[in-house]
């Protein structure tokens, strides 16, 4: 997969998983909604009701600070599947003029964010690692 | 949402995400084509093109034999969302009854595999911590 339709594959999701690593070394993965912008993703935590404000995922990275994502296609006809991945430093985000152009590329992507803008934080991840698969040739 | 649901919605999902950790604490995940047996969730290494038989997340599971696995619904109406994940224990098995046994159940939920059973190896995950969250009440 050339990286022009890797990055347009990713942009395009509208949802990819994430992977963090706790402090004693466990896996964490969660869906989230995510934005690529240039060299970045942005994802918010947003107002979809949690257990909790303290977000496993927040503290992993605040630990531990690389994540995964991956944006995947799934098809009964597995000649059709493929995945992106990115392999990324990841940054809580302290509130300001980064995080408010984040919100609004993210508001700009979901429709659902412009009814409800998320409060943040957000989390910035920085690719280090571009990697992807398909299952046809391309 | 309740654990007999959890289980259902894992059960029958066509494809889960799971995330491992490498030797250095970086994490992994991927998308997984897998089976629900009673406490095991099993996935082989199949026929799809792989740039390598030796996978890193094989290679993080020996290392690090712990993973986890998210199953999740993605729609445009985010009262629709859930996500059910499972952290789990994890461990490749060597060919044997479990093994063939793994097989027999990938194949029966996956008539791709039919036509061509997986070579394997086949990763079992014992499951230590079940988690859901559904963007609506239910």
């Amino acid at each position: 997969m050339d990286p022009e339709l890797q990055r347009r594959r990713l942009s395009e999701a509208r949802v990819g998983r994430l992977a963090t690593v706790g402090a004693t070394g466990e896996p964490h993965v969660v869906p989230v909604c995510f934005v690529l912008d240039g060299d970045a993703v942005y994802w918010a935590v947003d107002h979809k009701p949690k257990a909790t404000r303290r977000l496993r995922r927040l503290a992993n990275i605040a630990a531990n600070p690389v994540a995964e994502l991956v944006v995947d296609h799934y098809s009964e006809d597995w000649t059709e599947l493929w995945w992106v991945r990115v392999g990324a430093a990841a940054a809580v985000l302290e509130p300001g003029a980064e995080t408010e152009h984040a919100l609004d590329l993210l508001s700009a992507k979901y429709e659902q964010y412009r009814d409800r803008r998320p409060e943040g934080p957000v989390v910035r991840l920085t690719p280090r690692r571009w990697s992807a698969w398909s299952g046809s040739a391309q």
